[in-house]
């Protein structure tokens, strides 16, 4: 059988008892960290802009965007979800491909569970097998796909979208087989993006093609039935080198779910491992903000060349400046979203840190790894070298720092009291009756909606 | 400027005066033979499924799908127009890159005007610079993006809808880098597809996800600003070779709209010189078809790889074999839809002087040529050599021809009074004063559609 063939049959066939324990809790902590992720993006501009342009030709308003209180048709709402999710930067990470996979995976799924009633055991499974779908095909095409200039969360999640939606509608395997086919077609997304809107919208409309996808072969829509593997398909014309056994070898048995990894800052990864020593210090030596005379940073020489800026006004400046994260991370001790806001940026004590941090890159100082010494007044000097930086596989977020993370998102829509409930039912999306009522849990009232956008 | 910016600077501040009137007229020959392919595509199980699948999803139902009597909103309509229009293989060629570009480009301009008021002179304009827009990205790449497995089509159809819609709503020089950014980072359609409703599926796409670009960038959803030829940007990333200059040069001063070619039949386009050869036969030496004993092809060596289909019995089949196309000429004096029909490939008639047929591969016969020798009983013979196939660049189809092909296509919806009617009003399409009531024109009567739908 083709890659496309096992691929479409596993995800058929593939039952709630066959995924392992460890697995189902991997997949509620990637869900968790997605819908933190997505409450938290979403009243982000380009979830607002995109709302005004394509609101207008919403089809029945049966699905909830999460964290917004404007109403769409399910397929409009998972590309909603996809932009909200992926603007802040701060979903999840698969290593093995540097994808971002919950993303387009779970916001189709979340799309359709909000207009059709899904059980959570069914729900959790469709991630399961979405997330490995799109990975594995990423698999096989790492690295030489993603370094031409594809952005694989874009491109690889659209299988995994039309796989998961695909599963949960029940297609036949010669239907998937069309799906991961019309998937294959629609596979797009190009890096030149970054830095804009259009990154974001990536993941979004990979999550609205997938499920289109998945309706389409439902209905008997025909396509090549080797869209992956075929001479002219996905593996062969997007990537200059491909391994397809990575499609199939060990399937149902390895899942790249057991390696993902969750970002605890919303800022490029090379900063974290600085922000997570300042936290340290912060923390333990608890230093007075305004008795730091110096902050000395040895960095790998990767942080100089990507995040150097120094005179700095904007939130979105602060992202890319290490100066910045030292700084946050120091003050706050804390290097959320509200760290990365024009007000945290433009801070006085923070600006004042900021401007007595300098760095210098290393080679010796790998991109998991931050050396950094503090000076006080008075002479005193406080020193932290991190290892292995939080957050990697090595050092993954616990359970109650993915909740840290998703309540520090999450509190800038909703209530802090929403919030508790809300987690603690993310923590059982594997036993609900109906996901659609975590989603509306996510919904802002109306009410406060209003006052909010009035403020 | 970078070659995003000139092409963007260029299809907003073109004016109607600045298009020649010879590329006026190309432009409404383009668009007959496109409506007419839309018409004759409408009742295709492609979209029927298309719209089955995807309908429930339409927002508000402001437009209207050529030929058809459901009505959708103006993006699902721009999809469904792709997907009719392409179907049967029937729409036009540009020989530089061997693309269908009015499809994608056409498909999307109906949507909208079918929704909003456009005048004729501006629907014209903004397809001869969609056209173009699209047309020269394919330059660019091609052939090498053609060649490693990119359907033309899709790719690059997305272009010239985001330009062609872009140029109808008024979106600034910034805002039209954007949709060409957002049409760059959504280019898709793989060859893997070619012999399923995928290939069809692609113009469709393209049409509505460069209307949404258009759409998007108008409400300021930000793009990257060398989505055609930054690093991580279309060419770089989906051709292997490329010349960007091709995009430029002589921009609004040459067309390839000049050498935008019509197919006569709705079949590979290798057969048309046999099917061309034996039409003149039929016509001039009305040969008695239970006459003819036995019909010898010479014909290029390509023929025989792609077009050998011998023992057939659905129409589809016909179009990839060239006894077919023999058979249909000598028998019928035609090559149109209905002699691709599964009724035609069982005419017994029509088999009988098929399966009489027979073909060399002969590499001093070129791809545009035909040589062919009818024997009949008693022993004459009957010769043509086809130099030049009918539809090519140096054997264009005349207006007139192009009339037949539409007759041929739009009697299969509509009564032929209504026609001859529309076949007038697209002669004067750029004198419209609203192109919407040339797209109502296309939509048979609810009443005639449920008799059709009944039989």
């Amino acid at each position: 059988m083709s890659e496309t063939q096992v691929l479409a049959s596993y995800i058929v066939s593939s039952r709630w008892e066959d995924i392992p324990d460890d697995v189902r809790h991997e997949a509620k902590r990637a869900l968790i960290n997605y819908v933190g992720c997505a409450i938290g993006g979403s009243p982000h501009e380009a979830v607002t802009t995109a709302i005004r342009a394509l609101g207008p030709f919403s089809g029945p308003r049966t699905a909830s965007v999460l964290g917004r209180v404007e109403r769409l048709d399910p397929l409009h709402a998972s590309l909603m979800n996809g932009i909200s999710s992926h603007v802040e930067d701060y979903d999840d990470t698969t290593p093995k491909n540097y994808s971002h996979t919950s993303s387009p995976v779970a916001s189709a799924l979340f799309g359709f569970a909000s207009a059709n009633r899904v059980r959570g055991r069914d729900f959790v499974g469709a991630f399961v097998l979405g997330f490995e779908a799109a990975s594995r095909v990423g698999n096989a095409v790492y690295p030489a796909h993603y370094d031409v200039g594809w952005h694989m969360t874009g491109t690889i999640g659209v299988f995994g979208a039309a796989a998961g939606v695909g599963r949960l509608i029940g297609l036949s395997p010669r239907q998937m087989v069309w799906a991961l086919g019309l998937a294959a077609t629609q596979s797009a997304g190009l890096r030149e993006m970054f830095g804009s809107m259009g990154k974001a919208f990536h993941p979004g409309r990979s999550a609205q093609n997938g499920y289109a996808a998945a309706l389409l072969a439902q209905a008997e829509f025909t396509a090549g039935e080797r869209g992956i593997e075929g001479p002219r398909g996905f593996a062969h014309v997007m990537a200059a080198a491909r391994d397809l056994s990575k499609i199939t070898t060990r399937l149902g048995v390895d899942f790249d779910l057991r390696e993902n990894t969750y970002k605890p800052f919303p800022c490029g990864i090379v900063n974290h491992p600085t922000i997570d020593g300042c936290i340290q210090i912060h923390d333990e030596d608890r230093p007075d903000p305004d008795s730091i005379v110096a902050v000395r940073l040895r960095v790998a020489p990767l942080v100089i060349d990507l995040c150097n800026q120094q005179n700095i006004t904007r939130g979105l400046q602060g992202k890319f400046s290490v100066y910045h994260g030292a700084a946050v991370g120091l003050v706050r001790g804390k290097g959320g979203l509200r760290e990365y806001t024009d007000e945290a940026v433009n801070d006085p004590q923070i600006k004042r840190v900021r401007e007595a941090t300098t760095a210098v890159g290393d080679p010796s100082v790998s991109e998991d790894q931050s050396r950094i010494e503090v000076e006080l007044t008075g002479g005193r000097r406080l020193t932290r070298f991190v290892e292995q930086s939080l957050g990697n596989i090595h050092r993954p977020l616990s359970d109650r720092q993915l909740e840290d993370k998703f309540r520090d998102q999450a509190v800038l829509v909703l209530p802090a009291r929403d919030v508790e409930a809300l987690i603690e039912r993310c923590w059982r999306i594997d036993e609900l009756d109906d996901v659609g009522e975590l989603v509306t849990a996510t919904v802002p009232s109306a009410q406060r909606a209003a006052t909010q956008s009035a403020s």
